[in-house]
C-alpha cells in the first residue's frame, strides 16, 4: 500500500522542521535572528519550528517567507501539534539539569503557589518563557524566566 | 534488633521536617515569614526545611532558634542531604505542569544555551530560583525566575 | 524519633478520610446524602472526602458539623491536597473501563476540540463532572457528564 | 521475502486512515461534516476513521462513497480493529488532561456507581460519547457526555 | 493520629480473609467443602473469600455461619471489592503458566470470537469458570472451563 | 550489506503468515474451514498460522497444499517458533478481558489445583484449548475450555 | 483489626525460615550438613528452607526434628509455596552472573534443545540441580549441573 | 547521507549470522556438525555464530572456510561483540524456563557458593557450558553443565 | 508470629550500620580516621560499614574494638553481603553525576580495553578504588582511581 | 515527503561516526594512534568520534585531515551533541561492570566527597578521564582515573 496512486501528499511538521533546519543553515541564521524576523520570542519560535507549538497563521506565513519555505508549509506550521516529550528523564546533561531542578523544587513551587494564591496551579497553556545571558564576574549565568496564569480549582 | 540497648539516637532530616511543620503551624507563620526571619529566600528555605538542601550552619542555627527546635536540629539542618525526587512524572496537577513545561521546552533551552554560550550547560548546583505574583487584568500570573552558572565542557 | 516529646500532632487528609468513613457507616448515609447535606455535588464531595480535592472553608465546616468530625478536621478538609493517582492503569474492572475509554477516545476528543475551538485544551482545573442513572429497556445506563473551560495556548 | 510474486495485497486500516485524511483535506471537510454525511456521531466517525472502531457495513459503504475512497476500503472500514492505545500516560496536554481527570475521579465514579447500581461496572463496549461547545461568559466550555450500560457481576 | 479515640473500626476484606483461613484450618475444610456448604462453585467461593469478588448477601450470611465468623463479616463479604491483581506477569510457575497461555492464545481467541460472533468481546463480568480433574492414562489433566456473555460493540 | 550477492533467502514465519492471510482472503475461507481441511482444531490452526506454534510436518504439508502456498512454506510451518507475546497487558478490549480473568482468578486456580492434585502445575506445553458458541436466552455466550497435563514438582 | 480476639495464628513459610536460620546458627551447621541429615541435596534443602519449594512430608518432619523446630513447622514446610522471585535482574554480583549467563546463552540452549529433541522445552518442574567445587590449577571452579525432563508441545 | 560515495562498507556480526544461517541451510548441517568441523563445543559455536561471542582467530578462519563464507567474515567473527540480551524475562517458553530456574535458585546458588568458597562469585567470563541428552525411562532429560572460575572479592 | 518465644536473634548488617553511625557520631570520627584505625582504605571501609562489602575477619574484629561495637558485630561484618544497589539512576546530584559519566563513557572504556587487552573485561570483583582531593587554581578537583584485573573470555 | 527536491542535506554525527570507522579500518589505526595524531587523549577522542562529545574546532579540522574525511565533517564534529546513553543498565559484561561499580560505590563516593569538600558534587562537565594498562604478576590490571572539579551548592 506504500504505492497508492495518489497525487496529493501530507506534509508533516517533521518535514517542515527539516526544511527549516536546512534553510537556517544555508542562510546562516541563529534562532534569535529568525525570531526577530517574525517579531516573536526565540523560545516560542524555536519550539514551534521543532513542531512543539503552533504558530499564529500570520506568523506562520511570515516564517515561510523569511526562510523561503514552500507555500504549503504555512498551513502545517499553524496546525495544532501533538506534543510528545520525554517522560523518562532525558540523559543529555544540558536537558537533564532542568529535570533535576524541577524534581528538587516542584514541591517547593507548589507550596509557595498555594501559600500565595490558594488551591490552584500555574497554567502551562497560558504561559511564556525566556532565556537570557547575565554577565557575572565568576562566570556568566543563564537566566530563565517563566510566567503562567494562575488557575484556581473549581468546586461544585 | 529493634531493641538494642542504645541511649543515643539518630535524628533524621525527616524528623526535623516534622518538627518544623508543627512549629510553623503553632506559630502561624508562612514560608515567606520564616524565610524573612533567617534572611534567606522562600524557595531555598522551604526546600531546605523539606530536607532537599543543606542550610549554611549559621542559618541552621538561626532557624532552630526562630522556630524553637531542639538544639540537635541545627546540625541536622546543615548536613548534606540525599536528594531523592520523583523520576516518574508526578500526578499532582500543580507539580505536573512544571514537568510538562520542561518536557516541552528542554530541547529549546538546550538549543538557545548552545547558541548563546557554546557547548555546555546551566548548572543546577551553582543555581538559584524565585517565585513571585504578578498582577494582571485577565488574572494574576505566577512568575518563576531561575539563574544558574554556565559550565563549559572540558576537552582533554 | 517516633517518640519526640511533642504535644501537637499533624492530622492528615488520610486521617480525616478514615473518620469520615467511620461516621458515614455509623450514620448510615450514602455519598449522595452527605453531598446534599452540604449542598454540593456527589462527585466533588466524594473526591474531596477521599482527600483528592479541597473543600471551600464553609463547606469544610458544614461537613465537619454534619458528620460530627473533630474541629480540626475543618482546616484539613480545606487544605490543598497533593493529588496522587494511578499512573499505571488500575486493574479494578470498574475503574479500568474509564481508562480504556480515555485510551481509545483521547485522540478523538483532541481532534474534535481543535476543530471546534482551535489550538488549546479542556481545563481539568476549571472543571466539573456528574454521574447519573438513566433508565433503559435493555438495562439501565450510567451517564457521565464533564465540563471544562476551553484554554487557548499562548504564543509570544 | 519483501518481493514475493503476489498480485493481491492486504489493505490495512492504517492505509485507509491515510486515504481518508487526504480526501478530507482535498474536499475541505470537517469531522462533523463527514459524520453528517453518513448520519453518525462525530466521535464515532473520527474514531472509526482512525481505525479504533469498526463501521457498520452500510456506514462503511456510505463513507467510501462520500469521500471517494477505493472500493476495497469498505471492507477494511468494517473489520474488527485491534485497539492499541497509550498505556503510559500521553504527554500531549490536551490528551493528558483526560487521563488526569480519570486518574483523580475513577475511585469516585466507582464508589458512586456501586452506591447507585450495586456491584458492577459501566460497559465500555455498549457505550457512546459526545463532545459539544457550551457558551459561557467567562470563556466557552467543552462538554463531554458518556453513556454506558450497567453490567452486574455474575456470581455462580 | 494512630490513636484517635474511636470505638468503631473498619473491618476490611483482608481481615475477613485472615479469619476465613484460620477457621478453614481449624475446621479442616477444603475449598470444595466450603463451597458445598453455601451451594456455590469452588472457584467463585475461593475468589470471594480472597476478597476478589462480592458474595450475594445471603451467601455471605451462610458463609459467616458455616465458618463461625463474627457477624460483621457478612456485610464485608458482600461489599464490592476493588480488584487489584498482578499487572506484571507473576513468577509463581503455577500462576505463570496461565499468563503464558493467555499471552500465546489471546490473538487466536480474538480472531475466533470475531469470526463466530462479530465485532465484540467475551464479558469478564457476566462470566463464570470451573476447574476439574480429568483422569488420563499418561497422567491426569487439569480442565478449566470459562463462559462469558458475548457483548457487541455499540456504534452511534 | 543489504545487497550481498546471495541467491538463497530465508523465508520467515512472518512471511508465511502474510501468504496465508492473502490466500485465506482470496479463497474466502474462515479459520474453522481451514482447520477442517487439515483435520485440526481451529485454535491450534490459527495459532500455528500466526507463527506461534509449529505444525506437525504432515499437517504443514496439508496446509501448504490446501492454501496453495509455495513449497518451502511447509518447512517453515513445521519449524519451532520463538513465542513472543505481550508481557504488558494488551489494550485491545477483547484480549484485555482474558488478562483480567487470569489476573483475578490465577491465585484461585493455583489454590484449587494444589488442593486437588498436590504441589505442581498445569502444563502449558502438553496443553489444548477450544472456543465455542453457546446459545443463551439473554444473549449467546463464549465458552472456552483448556486442558493441560498436571506436572508434579520434583524433590531431590 | 490487628487485635482480633483470635487464639490461633497462621505460621508462615517466612516464619519457619527465620526459625531455621536461628537454629542453624545455634547448632553451627552448614547447608550441606543439614541436607545430609535429611538425606536430600543441598540445593533442594536450601531452596525449600527459604520457602521456595515444598518438602515431601517425611522430609519436613525429619527437618523439624533435626533442627528442633516447633511441631507445626512440619506442615508449613510441606505446603505448596508461592514462588516469588526477582523479575528485574538482581544487582548482587554473585546472583547477577547467573542472569548474565542465561541472558547470553538462552537462545543457544533453545536452538540446541530443538535440534536434539524437537519442538519442546526442558521442564523446570520435573527438574534437579547441583553445585560442586572442582579443583583447578589456575583457581578452583564452580560446577553447576541441571537436569530437566524434555516436554514436547502438544498439537491438537 | 544514506548514499555517501563510499566504496568500503562495514560488515557486521548480524550480516555474518545471516550468511551462516543461509550456508547452514544449504549444506544441511546441524550446529553440532558445524562445531565438530572447527573442533569447538556446540554451545560456544552457536553463541559465537549468533554474534554473542568472539571466535579465536584460527577458529574464525576455520569456520569461514568450512561454511564457504566471504573472507572478510573471518575478521568479523573474531571481533569482540557487544552482548545485548533480554533484561525483561523472555516469553518464549523454552527460554523462559531457564529464567524461572535462575530466579528460583539464584539465592540458593549464592548461599552454597559462599558456604563452600567464601565471599566471591562464579565467573561468567572464565566460563563454559554444555547441553546433552540423557536417556530416561519416563522420558529423556536435558542435562546442562556450567563451570566458571571462582573469583574472590578484593579487600583493600 | 512476631512474638515467637526465641531467645536468640539475628543481628543484621543494617543493625550494625546503625551502631557504627551512632558510634562514629559519639566519637567524632571521620571515615578516613576510622579507616586509618583498621589500616584499610576509606572507600572499602565506608562501603563495608554500609553493608556492601565483607570485612576480612581480623579487620572486622579491629573495627568492633575501635568503635566499641558489641562482640557479635564482628561476625556480621565479616559475612558475605547481598549487594542491592539502585538499578534506576539515582536522583541525588552527587551520585547521579557518576552514572552520567559511566553512561557517556562506558562504550569508550569498552573500546579502549578491547583495543589494549583483547576480548574481555575489567573485573569488578578483583577491584579497588580511591578518592582524593587535588588542589587546583581554578577550584580543587575530585580525583577517583579504579583498578580492576583484566579477565579474558574463555572459548571452549 | 522523503523526496523533496532539496540539494543540501544535513550530515549528522552518526554519519561522521560511520565515516571515521571506515577510515580507521582502511588506515589500520588504533584509537590511541588517532588520538596521538590530533594530540588529544584516547578517551576524549573515541567519545567525540562516537558523537558523545564536541571537538574543539581546530581538533575537528585536524581529525578531518588526518582521516581524510569530507570537509563538512569538521563542522559536524564541533557541534554540541545530544548525549543519549543507556538509562537501563546495559547487558554487555564489559560495560555492565562499570555500572556495578558505580551502583555499589556511589553512596561511598558521595560520603567521602562530602566529608572532604563539603556539600557539593564532582562535576561531570569540567571533567577528564584516562584508561591505562598496569602490569601485574597475577594478571595485568585496567586502571581508570577520573578528575572533576568540585562544585559547591549555592544557598540564597
Amino acid at each position: 500500500m506504500k504505492d497508492l496512486n495518489i497525487t496529493d501528499s501530507l506534509m508533516t511538521k517533521e518535514d517542515v522542521t527539516t526544511l527549516i533546519l536546512l534553510s537556517k543553515k544555508k542562510l546562516g541564521l541563529s534562532w534569535a535572528e529568525i525570531a526577530a524576523k517574525i517579531d516573536m520570542s526565540a523560545v516560542f519560535t524555536h519550539s514551534a519550528c521543532m513542531g512543539m507549538n503552533a504558530f499564529p497563521p500570520e506568523k506562520a506565513a511570515a516564517l515561510t517567507e523569511a526562510l523561503g519555505l514552500p507555500d504549503e508549509a504555512t498551513a502545517v506550521l499553524a496546525e495544532s501539534p501533538t506534543k510528545i516529550w520525554e517522560q523518562t528523564v532525558p540523559t543529555d546533561p544540558c536537558m537533564y539539569r532542568f529535570y533535576e531542578i524541577v524534581g528538587v523544587y516542584a514541591p517547593t513551587l507548589k507550596a509557595l503557589i498555594h501559600e500565595e494564591f490558594g488551591d490552584g496551579i500555574m497554567s502551562a497553556i497560558d504561559f511564556e518563557m525566556s532565556v537570557a545571558r547575565v554577565k557575572h564576574d565568576k562566570g556568566d549565568r543563564v537566566k530563565i524566566e517563566m510566567s503562567g496564569k494562575y488557575l484556581a480549582y473549581n468546586a461544585w
